[in-house]
């Protein structure tokens, strides 16, 4: 049940937290999820879940605590589970070891399993209670929320832009745009995402390798590349050679390039649109991306025809602009290719998350 | 001289700097200036400059001190004059009081007169120093100070624009794209500017009054409409009806057109680019408001012609832009037309003076 937290409950459950934020490059696609157990008021054992197939924040708390568990109350930022994963269910292991009350930040977003850990300890005698800084720790798993919830990935749109919103000149140059602290910053956009999509036409003009460099990293994002009718050629491209996970989402394969690309080690994806079959089925490939490939989030670099298709189909969560302090002229390249608007209350409308200075450029974050 | 300063100094010069930002909307084309009399630590007299043909700051703080001035300290915002103007010198009414020591935030911009007031002080045996904050004195004043040193406006391009660069929609509907907030915000901008310019297609398509309305003011802007050549019609717009003072700048004049705008009390210079001669010789529009009108700092709410323009022509010294959390699509109007960049190093790089929410647009303030 929700319960009325006291300010103690507050600073270890943000403690929860800051050890949950540790797995944000490595737990997908399970949830980032932190656990500290507290008795007597003193830290008796804390833990992160590092990895899919490791074990839970929860199991590497009590393993810390070891008997200085029985009586503690547990600060964890998901709530427990109750069902036999790839680990046993983490409820029976805070009632095995005698914790008297867990506290979640949240429940499971699953909504058939929401609820399922916390009453089974409830049932075990151990109070519990959820609702305790729910927002934060929503936040932190926003992709895997969205997939459990909507079975497609939380879509942030990440764009260079100059101060009149053009993203390149107009025969497609956009190296430098934005300074090296924004790209610096991407590179950890990047390193948080489960997959990074572009289209064909970045591809071919800019050769983007879309991997995370600045620092080293346990798992690379998967790389998608959406194409209308796919083109031969190309297969000396980056995201074609370099051993990463590579899939082509298009709308009609080409067969001697599908062969290429499998030979490559690139999964291709044909999924047209029913009424366009010239085109990728947007929403298809998301779903199949969360459903193949268990992405909580996505992270699309690329111009203004997949920006513009993403926003048209509605598909986009957050904005991430990094504005530098250029201005281009309208001859330049823009940032949305969408058709015109009958008038200005159709014009989509985002709600402002956050304003920071990145080195000499501006990043706006926005969501709908 | 320029000298070491006191905390108790900078308090003063300080509170001068408040007083002086009293005349924001009244002084031009005088700078806007604020003195303080400081006698045994006490404030013995004040005073701001409200208007042109009105007394200076420096006349209203002895004033109100009397007899109090003698062996004062008095700080004022920019250098006293030492020329008869519309009013005899401050500085031999300073000598005269028996002010003892006088602080200027900066010298008179003016490269022929500047020191002449300070000196003549010394001279008297005044202990005269400047330099004290002199940064915010000079940001109170860069419109006169850009006309005395440039014998040109400072000119602010204000810009309303979507995240992705877009003013209007391609028919050129803009009214609604920010949010009050911002337009008041504008009306401020107004307020301050000597003048307004915008060109003659965002007189028909928008039909603005470019007036001050939200709040009373002393004196509206003067009008400034470029128009390349001149055409017929438009007499009921707004700007050439309203009773308000109105520059038409064209390139080539209608004869008939000419002539029913005068007899509406326009004013219609004819200045064609010597190399252009359909176009607006647009330094040369600049010094003549300069010269003409003693513009100090210029308003520019145009559309992509103009805005371009002056930007190609490099007299843009201010970007004011209002971006509202919208998307309009790369087919919707931008905000500058001006020719291809042959390369990324060539685009025009600006400096950020300031990132502020207002109400729930994002207003950028950018500078050369």
């Amino acid at each position: 049940m929700t319960a009325t937290f006291r300010p103690e409950d507050h600073a270890w459950m943000a403690q929860a937290l800051r050890l949950a934020a540790q797995g944000l490059f490595t737990t997908t696609p399970n949830p980032r999820v932190g656990c500290v157990l507290v008795r007597d008021g003193q830290l008796v054992g804390s833990g992160w879940h590092r990895r899919a197939g490791e074990p839970h924040a929860e199991v590497h708390a009590l393993a810390e605590a070891g008997a200085q568990a029985a009586g503690a109350t547990a600060y964890v930022t998901l709530e427990p589970c109750s069902h036999h994963g790839r680990t046993p269910p983490c409820a029976d292991a805070l009632i095995a070891a005698g914790v008297s009350r867990v506290v979640a930040a949240m429940t499971d977003p699953n909504p058939l399993v929401a609820g399922r850990g916390l009453a089974r300890l409830a049932a075990a005698g151990v109070s519990a209670e959820h609702g305790l800084l729910a927002a934060e720790a929503a936040e932190l798993n926003k992709g895997f929320i969205q997939r459990m919830t909507q079975q497609r990935p939380w879509v942030t749109v990440k764009l260079g832009a100059s101060l009149d919103g053009k993203s390149a000149l107009s025969d497609g140059r956009s190296q430098w745009i934005t300074g090296p602290a924004a790209r610096a910053d991407v590179q950890r956009l990047r390193a948080r995402s489960c997959a990074v999509l572009t289209g064909a036409g970045t591809v071919m003009a800019d050769n983007p390798r879309l991997t995370v460099r600045d620092f080293a990293v346990e798992r690379q994002p998967l790389r998608v590349v959406a194409e209308g009718v796919m083109c031969a050629g190309a297969l000396e491209r980056a995201v074609y050679q370099d051993g990463g996970r590579t899939v082509v989402a298009c709308a009609l394969a080409h067969p001697g390039q599908r062969a290429k690309l499998q030979a490559q080690g690139v999964t291709v994806w044909e999924l047209p649109l029913a009424n366009n079959p010239g085109k990728v089925d947007l929403p298809m490939l998301l779903a199949q991306l969360a459903q193949e490939y268990g992405v909580n989030e996505l992270l699309v670099e690329a111009g203004m025809g997949v920006c513009g298709a993403l926003l048209q189909a509605d598909l986009v969560d957050e904005l991430v602009i990094y504005q530098a302090p250029v201005t281009l002229g309208h001859d330049a390249r823009g940032l949305f290719d969408i058709p015109p608007l009958p008038n200005l209350d159709v014009a989509r409308r985002w709600q402002w998350h956050d304003v920071a200075k990145v080195g000499n450029d501006l990043r706006l974050t926005l969501r709908r």
